[in-house]
C-alpha cells in the first residue's frame, strides 16, 4: 500500500500535479473545462491533458497516455466513458496516483451492474490506497489554490471569490447551486466539491477532511444518502474542535423524494426520524431546503457567539413591529420588555404614540427626524433583553437620511457584538446596508426564522457532549432473523433488568387456575402465547380483567378456539396480573443498517401506528437524552400530573428505557428488534412494567462499506 | 344625510376634486406628498391646496381655508395634527365633503382618549353620510385614475405601473411593502390604500368597494384586527361573484403579536383560531407572512384554472428532482408516474441513465445536447399526470441553449394551459425566463410551495357554498353572565334534543338509593351538583364505577364532606348512569364578540386542556362542515376503527355538534357559552351522550360598529 487512505485524500485537495485523461480543446466539453478553470483560477501545479489525438489541448502540452506522462501525477481527472474509465483507474492505481476523480456517468446510478464495476475500481485502488471520487462526479473544486478539476457549468456564469464556505454535495447541481446564490450575496466559497456516487470516497469522508481547513468558517452538506454516518461523525467532531459549524440539506425525507434519490445517486434510503437524531446528537443543523441554508449561511460569519435566543426588534412600521412579534412568537424567540429605564431614555426620543416596550416602534415620524433611529439605539444596546436584534426600515428614500441609518446601526452592531439583523424590502435601501457589511433580508419573516435557524444552531452545537453514541463503522445486515414468543421475550428482558409484569406459562386450564388460586384471585389477563403472530388482540387470543374462576375457564376455551380458528400455534396460554398504571407507554428498538442502534419511546397502547406519539433516539442513550426526548412528547405534561393527577414515574420510565438502550446495543445478544408496548407506568414512586413484547433476533454481520463481497443494495 | 355611505365611498375611490388642508410646498413633507404625486401620476381632477400661509403651493392656486373654495371638494385630504384636524372634518361634514382621509396620527392607537374623539367625528360625520379613512392612514392610492392622495414614501422610490393588483391594508407601512415587492417583479398595481384607525371605513369595508373595481384580478388584504367581519364577508362574495381571489394577511397570530397590534393600530384581538374558520369559510387564503402572499400573487395573473394537485417535474438535476419531490410530498401534491407510452417516448429521447418517471431527470446530458429538453415536452404535455408542472434549470449558461429553453417551456405552457412554475438559482437563467412572462423561483422549494399555496387557495374558493355561516352586523357584548348547575345546563341541553346520560338530582341519599335500585343496580357515578365552579374532578367532588349500596353510601357522604371543606355550595348530588362508551370526545360553543356563534369540537376528557385535539367551526354549522372538521382531527382514525375496533358512532356526533351549533345560533336563548365533555360515544349506531355540561347565559346586546355610546374597547 503505497498510500494512507487520508493522506491520499488530503493530496487531492492540495495537488501538486492533475492529469485529464480526456482532455478537450472544448472549454464547454466535460474533458476541457478543468482544464480551462484550472488556468483561469490560477492552479499552481503542472497540468497534463491526455489525448491520443493532439499534442496541445488549450495550450498545454499533451501526452498520448497516462503512460507517456514524465512523472505520475497525484490526481487524474477521468472524462472518457464506461470501460475506457475503468481501464484509466487500473493504469493510474499501478502508476501510484494519489486520486482519480471519475466523472464519467452510467456506474452504480444506472443499476446493480454499474455498482459491480464501480466494486471492480476500488478493489483495484485500495491495492495502492488510491482515493476514487466519483463516478458520476461533477468534479473537485478548490478556490484556495486553483485546483478546479470540474466540470460545473456555474463556475464560468458567476464571478469567482476565495471565502469562508465549503460545500460538500452528492450531487453536481448541488455542489454549485448553493455555490452561486452565495456568491450572489458576495460570500466568498474555497470548496465546491461534487461526490456523486460515493463509491469509495464518500461526501462524509471528504467532510472529514474539508473540515480541517483552517480558512472554513461553515460547511454545508448536500447528502442524498447516508452511507456511513460515521464519517460523518467525525468530521463533525473535528468541525466542533474548531467552531465550524456543520448544515446538512439531507434530501429523501419524503418517500416520493428516496425514490427519485434512488434514481438519481443510487442513494441508500435512511429511515428519516433517525437522520434527524443522529444529526442533532452530533451538533449539525439539518435546514429542510435550499432557501433555509441559504438565508441562515450569513449568520455564520460575524464572528457572533450568542448566549440566547431573546430578540429586540425596532422599526419605523408598526405592522413590521407586529409581524416580527409573530414570527419571534412563532420561532420560539422571546421578546421580553425593555428595562423601565431604557423605556424612559426612548420616550425622552420619540414621540408620545411610539411604543418603547419591545418591538420598539419608532413610527413613521422618522420621515420629519432620520436621528431618531440613532438616537434611541444606544440606550437599546445596554439593556440586558437582548441576545440578538432586528431592525426593520419598511420604506424609505427620498426625505430620509438613508446613510445614518446604516451608519447608526453599524455602531449599534460593533457596540452590542450581538447578532443584528435588518429587513428592508426595498433594494435600494437594503443595498445600502449591504455595503457595510450589514445582513439584510426583504421581509422581517426571512429574517427573524435566519435567525432563529442560526441560534438554534448554537444551542445544538453546545448541547453536543462527548456521550453521545457514535454510530458502528460498519454496515449492518441481519440473517436468519426469528420473533421470539412473548414468555420468551419477557423473560429475556427479566434477565437483563427490565421489570415485567407477574405473569405465568400454563399448558392447561388447571396450571392456570392454580396459579390464579395463589394470586389470592386478584384479577388477570389470559393470552395465547405464539411464535406465529404479534398482533394478538385481532385474533381474539387476549382476554383482560379475568376475576373468577368461571371467567377464566371460559377465557381460556375461547383463546384455544380461537388459535385454532386461525391456524395459530400456541406454545401455552400465559397467565399475568392485570395491571392498572395510569398510562401505557411504549419502548421499542431495532438495529438500522448505518445508525446502528436505535431507541424508540413514547405513548403506547393500541394507537400507537393510528395516532404515533414517539421520540426515536441513537443508542446507547444517556439518562438526560431521555428525559429531553419525553419532554417533546405530546403526552410530556401527563408526566407532571394533569388536572390533580399524580403524574408518572419518569425515574422508573427512565430507567427501562436505558435498559433497552443496552439490550439492543450489546450486538452479541443478537438482538435485532424489541416492541415493548404496553410499558404498563404508575404514579412517581410506583414503576413502571413491561406488559407484552416481542422481541426478534438474528446473526448480525457488521461489513465494511466497501467489503470485499459485499455490494451496497 | 346627503350620501349612501356606499355611494360615499365609491365616490373617494374616484374622486372630481381632491383638496389637502395642511398642504405644503415641500413635495417630501406629509402634507406635500399628496400634491406631487397627484400631479405626478396624471390626477385629471381638480386639486385644491388649503394653506392660509400662501397663495400657491407646488404650482396650485392654493386656498386660505375650506369655506374659501370656489366648490365643494369630493375629498379632503386633512394633513393637520390633532383638534385642528377635528375641526376640519365638522367642516367638512358641513360643506357636504363625500369623504375625509385624516392622516394625522395621535387618535385611536394612543388611548381611549383619542378613541372619544374619533368617535365625535364619526358622528358628525354620519349626519351628512360623509366617510372617513383614518385618522393615521398614509391616505389612499388609486393609480388608475392617478388619484393618489398619499404620503408613502414609496411612491417616490420604484416606478410605477398600473395594474391588475389591489392591496388594502390598516397599516401604511404593509400597503407599499407588498407593492414594492410586486412591482419589483414587474407586476402592475392599481390600488393601494391604508385605512388606518378604521374609526369609520375599515379595510375590510373598502375591500368590499374596490373589490368591484373589474380591473383587479388579485385583492390582498393586510390585517391586524377584523373588527367588522361582515363587511370582510361581503367583499368575499362579491369577489367570488367574478372570480377575484381575496387573500388576507392577519398579523396577531400570537399573543405577542395581538400586544404590539394593540399599540400600532389599537386593533381588537381576534382570537386566531376562529379567524382561520372565518376566513376558510369565505374562500380567503390567510397567508402566514409577506414573502408566501408575494411568491404566490404571480400565480393568480395567468388566468390558469387549475383541476387539481398532482404535479410533474422536469429537471436538468437529478437532485432538485428529489428536492421537489420531497417539497411536493410535504405540500401534499401528488407526483404520479407518467403513463407508459409517455415514459416509452421520454426513453427513445434521454440518455439510458435519465429516469422518466416522474420527476423527469435529463441528466446533465443536457449540456450536451440542448434540444432534450423541448424534444420531451410535448409527450409530457399531453399526458393526464399533471395538474401543474416545474421546470427546473439547476444550471446553465455557456454551452447550453438557454433561450431554446425559454421557448421550448414557453410553448408547453401555452400548450397545455396549466400552471407552470420554473426553478433557477441563477439570476441571468431567470431572467431570460421571466422576460418571456414565465414565473421564475430561486429555488425549487420557493415554486413548489407557491404554487402548492395557489392551488390549495383555488380548492377553498371552490369549497364556498351559500350556506356557509355568515357573520353577524353587529358587536356582541355579554352583560350578566352566569353558570347554570349541571343539571339546569343538562336539562336545557335535552330540551334541545342533545341526547344526555339519564341522571337525577338527590337532595338525600334515601333518594340517591332509590333511584340504584329503580335502575337494577346498575353502575352508577354521583356528582355534587354546583353554580360555584366548573371543574368539580379536582375537589373530588365526583365519585365513579358505584354498583353497590355501600359504595353509593360512602360516596354521598365524601362528596358532601368535600364541598364543605372547599366551601362549596350544592344544589344536590346528582346520580347519572356510569356510561362505557368508546371514547370520550368534547363539543363547546362559544359567542364571539365579531364573529358571533362559534363551535368548538374534538378529544375530550380530561385532557382537554393539556393535549388539545380540537377543530373550530362558525355556526350555524353544516353537517359537511362537521364532517370535515373531524377528518382533520388527530383522533380522525378512531371513528373508522382502529386496530379491530367498530369505530365511532359519526352520525351521532355530527348531529350532537349540529345541536349545539342551533342552541349557540339561537340567540333569543341568551346562551353564551356551552361546554359538554365527555360527550360519551359508542360504535356507529350506539349513539353518543352529553355526560357533564356546563352552561353560561347573560344578556347579549348587539351593537352598530360606532353605535351611538358604544366605543370600541
Amino acid at each position: 500500500m503505497k498510500f494512507n487512505p487520508t493522506q491520499a485524500l488530503k493530496i487531492a485537495l492540495n495537488p501538486a500535479s492533475i492529469a485529464v485523461v480526456g482532455a478537450s480543446d472544448n472549454p464547454n466539453k466535460i474533458g476541457g473545462r478543468p482544464l480551462a478553470y484550472m488556468a483561469r483560477f490560477g492552479f499552481k501545479g503542472v497540468v497534463y491533458p491526455i489525448n491520443p489525438q493532439r499534442s496541445e489541448v488549450q495550450g498545454y502540452k499533451t501526452f498520448p497516455s497516462l503512460q507517456a506522462l514524465p512523472n505520475t501525477p497525484d490526481v487524474v481527472v477521468i472524462a472518457v466513458p464506461g470501460e475506457l474509465a475503468v481501464q484509466a483507474v487500473f493504469e493510474c492505481a499501478d502508476m501510484g496516483v494519489a486520486c482519480c476523480i471519475i466523472m464519467s456517468s452510467g456506474f452504480g446510478e444506472s443499476g446493480r451492474e454499474g455498482r459491480l464495476q464501480e466494486q471492480k475500481m476500488v478493489e483495484r485502488a485500495r491495492l495502492t490506497g488510491m482515493r476514487l471520487i466519483g463516478p458520476n462526479s461533477q468534479g473537485m473544486a478548490n478556490f484556495g489554490n486553483g485546483a478546479v478539476a470540474s466540470f460545473s457549468t456555474m463556475f464560468s456564469e458567476i464571478a469567482h471569490s476565495d471565502g469562508p464556505l465549503g460545500i460538500i454535495s452528492q450531487s453536481g447541481a448541488m455542489s454549485v447551486i448553493p455555490y452561486g446564490l452565495l456568491r450572489n450575496r458576495s460570500i466568498g466559497v474555497r470548496h465546491s466539491h461534487a461526490t456523486g456516487n460515493d463509491c469509495d470516497v464518500t461526501a462524509c469522508e471528504l467532510a472529514s477532511v474539508v473540515a480541517e481547513d483552517p480558512a472554513l468558517k461553515l460547511l454545508i452538506l448536500y447528502l442524498e444518502g447516508i452511507p456511513d454516518p460515521w464519517n460523518l461523525a467525525k468530521a463533525a467532531q473535528i468541525a466542533r474542535a474548531r467552531d465550524l459549524p456543520i448544515v446538512v440539506l439531507k434530501s429523501g425525507r419524503t418517500a416520493l423524494g428516496q425514490q427519485a434519490a434512488q434514481s438519481h445517486t443510487g442513494a441508500l434510503a435512511n429511515e428519516d426520524r433517525t437522520v434527524d437524531a443522529f444529526l442533532k446528537d452530533h451538533g449539525i443543523w439539518r435546514a429542510q431546503n435550499i432557501r433555509e441554508l441559504i438565508d441562515a449561511a450569513p449568520l455564520y460569519l460575524q464572528g457572533w457567539r450568542p448566549q440566547g435566543r431573546r430578540l429586540v426588534a425596532i422599526s419605523n412600521s408598526g405592522a413590521v413591529c407586529v409581524l416580527t412579534a409573530d414570527a419571534a412568537a412563532t420561532e420560539n424567540m422571546p421578546m421580553l420588555p425593555l428595562l423601565d429605564e431604557t423605556q424612559n431614555a426612548l420616550k425622552k426620543i420619540l414621540p408620545g404614540f411610539a411604543t418603547t416596550t419591545n418591538p420598539v416602534d419608532i413610527t413613521a415620524a422618522l420621515l420629519s427626524n432620520s436621528r431618531l433611529l440613532g438616537d434611541i439605539l444606544p440606550p437599546i444596546a445596554t439593556d440586558p433583553a437582548a441576545d440578538a436584534f432586528l431592525i426593520g426600515i419598511a420604506v424609505a428614500g427620498t426625505g430620509y437620511d438613508l446613510n445614518a441609518f446604516v451608519q447608526d446601526s453599524k455602531n449599534f452592531a460593533q457596540a452590542t457584538g450581538k447578532p443584528l439583523v435588518i429587513a428592508a424590502s426595498q433594494p435600494v435601501v437594503g443595498d445600502h446596508f449591504k455595503k457595510e457589511g450589514l445582513l439584510v433580508y426583504p421581509t422581517e419573516g426571512e429574517a427573524v426564522q435566519a435567525l432563529s435557524n442560526f441560534l438554534s444552531h448554537r444551542e445544538l452545537i453546545a448541547a453536543v457532549t462527548k456521550n453521545n453514541p457514535l454510530p458502528p463503522k460498519a454496515v449492518l445486515t441481519v440473517e436468519n432473523e426469528k420473533m421470539l414468543d412473548e414468555v420468551q421475550s419477557l423473560s429475556l428482558l427479566k434477565e437483563h433488568f427490565v421489570p415485567v409484569v407477574s405473569h405465568s406459562l400454563c399448558s392447561n386450564l388447571e396450571e392456570a387456575l392454580k396459579i390464579f388460586k395463589s394470586w389470592g384471585h386478584a384479577q388477570v389477563v389470559l393470552k395465547g402465547c405464539t411464535k406465529d403472530v404479534s398482533h394478538k388482540t385481532e385474533l381474539n387470543l387476549v382476554k383482560l380483567n379475568l376475576d373468577s374462576s368461571e371467567a377464566i375457564t371460559s377465557a381460556f376455551e375461547s383463546i384455544t378456539k380461537s388459535a385454532a380458528k386461525h391456524g395459530v400455534k400456541l406454545e401455552g396460554v400465559i397467565i399475568a396480573k392485570q395491571l392498572k398504571g395510569e398510562r401505557e407507554l411504549m419502548i421499542g428498538a431495532r438495529l438500522d443498517p448505518v445508525f446502528g442502534p436505535v431507541v424508540i419511546l413514547g405513548d403506547g397502547g393500541k394507537y400507537v401506528e393510528a395516532m404515533p406519539d414517539v421520540q426515536v433516539l441513537l443508542a446507547p442513550l444517556s439518562r438526560n437524552a431521555v428525559v429531553e426526548a419525553i419532554a417533546k412528547l405530546r403526552i410530556a405534561p401527563l408526566f407532571k400530573g394533569v388536572r390533580g393527577e399524580k403524574g408518572l414515574d419518569l425515574a422508573a420510565f427512565t430507567e427501562c428505557a436505558l435498559r433497552v438502550s443496552d439490550l439492543i446495543s450489546q450486538t452479541d445478544l443478537g438482538i435485532t428488534q424489541i416492541d415493548i408496548n404496553p410499558v404498563i407506568t404508575g404514579a412517581p414512586g410506583i414503576g413502571c412494567k413491561a406488559v407484552d413484547a416481542v422481541i426478534y433476533q438474528g446473526s448480525v454481520k457488521a461489513h465494511e462499506l466497501n467489503d470485499p463481497g459485499y455490494v451496497r443494495p
